[in-house]
């Protein structure tokens, strides 16, 4: 028997929306952007006249963007925030406040970037079998939670578990959690994901895959996503965009004395936009200066992918990150499930 | 909310067949002990009739019992007459080799004596997802395997999840591994129960627990099963028994020469039958010396209940014996379910 | 090579004065009880004249006894003790509010229940690499913490590593935490025991064990020890004495109409006194009846041990146990550690 | 206070030798290469004179590359060669086949990357403590083995916590094992680099860095490394290197017709030389071209670091690698330390 590794086709690319935004009218698309300190919201409406355009679903789309939640303070705005925003999905879902739901953490729990999912399933508060019961206050919904591992271990198409779960228990709606491949090496464990537009958690393998929405289940998907690994090929071809960046900048400041004094290395362009010329680029990066970003990523793609080094990375403090992460998106999802979630009468 | 702890109906007793042994005829029960080794069999096969005497099910019962598996020549022993034993109990179901299996691992991962089943799963091989690719030689089985999970920790009916899975994928049989309770301190992680007549893992909470077994699904059922915890009434039941065997043996050797020769410590009198008089187990014993077994276990759970002392104890060596076992009963599965399998090719 | 299992000789039993208590005088012995709620603390001062008659070392003994830490109340009414008992611990030992310390956890931390001391230490806050940068504000300690695993998996004397370590980075006082071996099940995972009388974490082979205590080390050596693990002996020595406390209850009450009404399983008679006579004891437990305590111990161990059946047992909860003693421990060590240690300046 | 990350210091980078080859003559350096199916192995012996010239020590270095161990025949392929070259290795540098060992895994367990050293300690049989028993057979040598953690979670310099180790049981040498950072992305997972020269465990912050090796121990001190984690400067470093090759290859092969016939994604051309002129590379790569590999590595730096994007990653497969080489190098040094080590009779 050949053993397939079919790990490498379980990653979902993230939630975005950011191609082909350009051919996009108003009435394809509803952009909002605001900040709540220095954590950054985007939310996207994408309209089914938009949807046809480019090749994304129909639905909502928002994206939470931080620095770091590993200081106390900061994590807790970020929970604020992502609480909020769960809490209007919802309501922009016509999802009921007694609406219960089937919590679904998708991803392979021994693979620690893929841990996501079953590490928020972990957080989250159960309560279904306790109603059947008559043990609930009116202040909580109806919850489950489940994780279905991947297909590589289970051998069953992922996809099919989960209808067999909610077969079993029928929940008004779903919330999927997943760990996804960033396009963007910026996103990398730096934003979180939301949409109502479902998700199709299939190995990709075969023509059997499972994609779980309302159209095929006929109950609003939450999907919450963070971006956990990212290729070498979105890697360098990021790092060009850098480069132009970088001596915009530089070009820009040359006389600039007081920039002398500061050190290089604080020297963050990072919000400063590109600003060279067609003929500057060419003269740094030659013939690839001359490339679109797309057409970089294609040029990568055939120099990386045939020595098999087009690697999927994940940074090295993952550990510690996806603890982080799935503590705080488990809670904000309990603390925007139940209207008086107490979580200091859990231990 | 008042939290219910649902762990505490988790267990299920073991498998065994020993209570009202006695009553049973020919026709009700066909036994069958032999050796390997060190290494004990004991098959009863209970026909209807007998089932109906007793509460148990009709169907095949297998124990293998053995001393210790931390040792590798003892342990490669054992995982071969479970090989044995698994690949007869699979052909007196009538269940033919190529037909297809879910396993599926019963029980809680995070705790550790509850960790069997799902430990299990983590072994076995699965190739049902590699048959759809055409991938997968002759000499395998369609395997399947999954981990629901307990209702406590997903707020689902175990039973219900494992019949979505079922309905998912349509296995010809199923295989369900699981941590017990024991009824006899002996056979404490030093059993391995097998039987072909279902289960039931609901949490034993409200009316829905849901069977799994031939008569529910049509299809065939084998388990197998470890006891992993004891409770404290029959730790104190199964010591006043060994009391007795304590004393037989000391007053029957009490004239023996050579016994004093050999240290207190060292006389193990397990094998030796109880054969005090009524009047010598009151002397010993007062009137606690009168009562049946039933009666002595009765009695304790009327002590130690109602102080909340009759706890639910395992080795403090579980750590290590959980992954012995899981690793002997999963590569003991993948060797009976595949003809030609092959364990070095996996690493 | 045979090899040998010294996990066995790993436990140390726990920190608790109770025998022959009856013996001392209060120049022996300074005793004090108080509650605080459900929480009791046990205060004892042992002077060098009570130490020679009882083989028990000098110095004070603490122990906190509670029901449930699962529920988040409980949880940190049993850590404000901690917390009080543990300063008011430091400064009867005269350690000064600016020494620092070396927290060391014993035990195996891939065996749950002797995974305490290495969780602890997971748990703890350390400053000292921090104090040679100059980055620590004056109100945090110099804290150091090291898990030095156990000799059957180093090869090395635990003692000998911890005296290293001292050697290394030489603290003021030394705080060490172990899980213990219970001589009482009603401790069983509800009591923390405080010392300062230090602790031998030998492996008990040979004679080179290493005591850790201010005689061995000159420094002071605080203790913080929970029971675990218990063995069959201790648990059914234990029932005979709670079989007496049963039937004591039981004949006083015979009478009670009112009685009659409580179902027989909330018949909680634990603080009820043995009233039983020497007669009645014979009637229901015969010619053990007549024994003491320590005897019917003797007793049991000629029972269990020469069949091994004295096995050491933990409740089968453990893990969640371990989980929620160890953050207890380690938070109330920070906050009775640092004058203004904000936990929530930590993630 | 402020908590200061000491987890980006704690890696130390490969320990290959590569630069300023050329400059060396064979008085400086003797080198060897061979290989034993598809496993390269790369012998080098720097002398004093050697040593001087470039930064790195004295002494014998030794690489073996490999492909992938996920394949169990590729596996005991890769361990054969292990236990070749560490055997000669211990034998070049005087180590007796009787020299007492102590095995030290360095980093931190709880970060996948930087697991290696402690899994691997995890693996190694320890035999001191028997030794003293009188219980070991002549063919096993005296071996200790022990993790210390790192300085961020246990406040102590690592190396003192080590020194302290060696004066508590005396070695004859020492064996350290640790994770690194590669300074280039083909060797990522894909080495084991050993050598004689010792290693300096320090956070690196401060003065007290702590080198373990003859020079300060009097004994020999092998270490052993893999290399886990990569930064982006390298990753984009090395792209600009496989952009030349993939550039060669291909003007090379314009008029290679049989070359059409093959798809893009399979032309390897890993080990093509960089055949291209400094015209060709300018215009491919503009100004850039024109640097050495150095000067590139400079820029990127330059680009990368001051927006924080200099993130240190490791591929996506990190936990079954770590798992798949600690059990390879552990193993790996049992077989090479112990003369009739038999894997079988361990469990």
């Amino acid at each position: 028997m050949h053993t397939i590794d079919l790990s490498k086709y379980e990653y979902r690319t993230d939630l975005v929306i950011e191609e082909h935004l350009e051919e996009l009218t108003e009435k394809d698309i509803q952009k909002k952007q605001y900040k709540i300190g220095n954590i950054q919201v985007e939310e996207m409406d994408l309209s089914k006249e938009g949807s046809k355009k480019i090749k994304k679903k129909e639905g909502l789309y928002r994206t939470i963007s931080f620095q770091d939640i590993t200081d106390k303070d900061h994590y807790q705005e970020v929970e604020k925030v992502f609480i909020k925003v769960m809490k209007e999905l919802l309501q922009s879902s016509n999802i009921k406040e007694d609406a219960s739901t089937l919590i679904v953490g998708l991803g392979n729990e021994h693979s620690t970037p893929d841990a996501l999912g079953p590490k928020v399933v972990e957080q989250v508060l159960v309560t279904s079998h306790l109603f059947e019961l008559g043990e609930v206050e009116k202040t909580y919904r109806k919850t489950s939670a489940f994780s279905p591992d991947v297909t590589g271990s289970t051998g069953i198409e992922t996809g099919k578990l989960i209808k067999g779960a909610i077969h079993a228990i029928n929940p008004d709606f779903l919330i999927v959690i997943d760990a996804l491949k960033a396009t963007n090496t910026e996103r990398l464990t730096k934003t979180i994901q939301l949409s109502n537009t479902g998700i199709t958690p299939g190995s990709g393998v075969g023509n059997n895959r499972e994609e779980l929405s309302y159209e095929t289940l006929k109950i609003p998907v939450i999907v919450i996503g963070v971006p956990t690994i990212v290729d070498l090929v979105t890697i360098v071809t990021d790092t060009f965009q850098y480069i132009y960046k970088h001596f915009s900048y530089k070009l820009d400041n040359l006389d600039n004395a007081s920039m002398k004094l500061i050190p290089e290395s604080l020297q963050n362009y990072l919000d400063y936009p590109d600003t060279l010329t067609k003929e500057e680029k060419e003269e740094i990066l030659g013939s690839i200066g001359n490339l679109e970003e797309e057409e970089v990523k294609q040029l990568m793609s055939e120099v990386l992918v045939p020595i098999n080094y087009n690697l999927m990375v994940t940074p090295k403090e993952i550990d510690f990150t996806i603890k982080r992460l799935s503590t705080l998106i488990g809670q904000g999802i309990n603390k925007s499930l139940h209207i008086h979630f107490n979580p200091t009468k859990r231990a």
